[in-house]
């Protein structure tokens, strides 16, 4: 059996206490290094694999502080803090001797209690009545994920006015079907394209800064949503001298909110 | 001169290189260990000290591993990496030996650029118009700031009926007036109560997780809002197996928004 490329490329060595090794995959190639969802994926995995890890992520930030370099690198993850049903984990992902991302997770044992949807999910068309997006940017990662756009796809002309608002609704999962899990869960939190270019219709030079994802699904839920479609909403709050935010959330065909997630962007102009 | 309450509050020692000392607040004192914003505004004050800071804070992520003990503290504080605008940090809380904080935050070297509003200020009466609230809760941070609500005000009958949405909406600022910095504008970020509380109408053991704020006001924006009061917004999106999020935004009189905030919550039943 062939691995699915998403496990291909996520996948780490151990190289002793609170520390693996893993390579940026040509299939998840941004414009410069790899797409950025990818490497919180690679940072998460780290916990995922540590033989210390106490439950499932409830939480991660990753900070992009540098361009992660096509190449080998080196996670390190620690848990700093160990309860008895959380655990409190810092991460950090090394090239040449640099620190290029940091990272902090949670990971909790749960336990089942009153639950509620207080963001119902948006009513839209099913995924199948709504056209596949064609490669909406010239980057090989847009080839992993299948992409249909209810509203705020890329704009089709670049003329930059005021589009009125930045948000994006789609349904999106893997190009090649893959049952859910964290990891992948972390990285479809970061396919939303930078929200600046659906409110601006202009293409500025943008990064992603720093990512928060809270995990709502658990174990069961993911299972559940199994290879199936997410419904990801995704809209800016304010841009302000060289930042913006995008604050998104991703929805199972059921209807189950199963992240929410917050982003911090650099943008130039 | 005597120091205001809040500076007494995150007041830190330099202790070494990356360290700083400091001691808990009588004055921020929750039920249990102190008020977490305050604690989220000593970690950030640690950045704010340091010798080595580039720039002002654009995000900040502070993780609550353990119940933060009355007593002194150690704070550690390390530049990850340091580019040429932008600087991110890992900061940890220790007491007696054990981490039971960790947070990463980012700093940055702000341009003026295209600048928006996305998400405007909801149209509420000013704060001068709507009544403070009584002493919301029986422990002593909350005598340290005014809070006045225009809905969503903690439930005057505990009778644990659905209130069919968690959203609250007020005005607030130091009870004694101090002028907007980043550390109290992190601290103001977790004045909302449990959104669980406002929802179930019922009080059930909580504690905060992680939070993340992103600060969208540079130093001008804060001199610009001086004393004056805050418009907090904040709800929660789901309640699942013992987490649920809160979603927060903080205006300015002037409807600038100068903070958007996420919060991860752990409850019980």
């Amino acid at each position: 059996m062939t691995l699915h490329v998403f496990d291909q490329a996520i996948a780490l060595s151990p190289a002793g206490p609170d520390t693996f090794t893993g390579h940026t995959s040509a299939a998840y190639a941004n414009m410069v290094g790899p797409f950025g969802g990818i490497t919180v994926a690679q940072m998460l995995n780290a916990v995922m694999l540590h033989p210390q890890r106490l439950g499932d992520p409830v939480m991660l930030t990753a900070n992009f502080a540098a361009a992660v370099a096509d190449g080998p690198f080196t996670v390190l993850a620690r848990a700093a803090r160990t309860n008895r049903s959380t655990q409190h984990w810092i991460i950090e992902l090394v090239q040449e001797g640099a620190t290029v991302m940091t990272a902090t997770a949670v990971t909790a044992v749960r336990r089942e209690t009153f639950s509620l949807n207080e963001l119902p999910m948006p009513q839209v068309p099913p995924p199948h009545t709504v056209p596949l997006a064609i490669r909406f940017a010239p980057v090989e990662w847009v080839n992993r994920y299948h992409t249909r756009f209810v509203t705020g796809a890329m704009p089709a002309e670049w003329d930059g006015s005021d589009s009125g608002n930045s948000e994006s609704l789609l349904w999106l999962r893997d190009a090649q079907p893959r049952r859910l899990d964290f990891c992948s869960l972390a990285a479809l939190a970061d396919v939303f394209f930078p929200r600046v270019f659906v409110r601006r219709k202009q293409r500025v030079p943008i990064g992603t800064v720093s990512m928060t994802a809270y995990f709502h699904a658990d174990a069961a839920q993911l299972t559940a949503t199994g290879e199936g479609y997410l419904l990801g909403q995704a809209r800016a709050q304010v841009f302000r001298n060289g930042f913006f935010d995008q604050t998104a959330q991703l929805w199972n065909e059921a209807g189950d909110l199963l992240v929410t997630s917050h982003q911090l962007v650099y943008f130039k102009q």
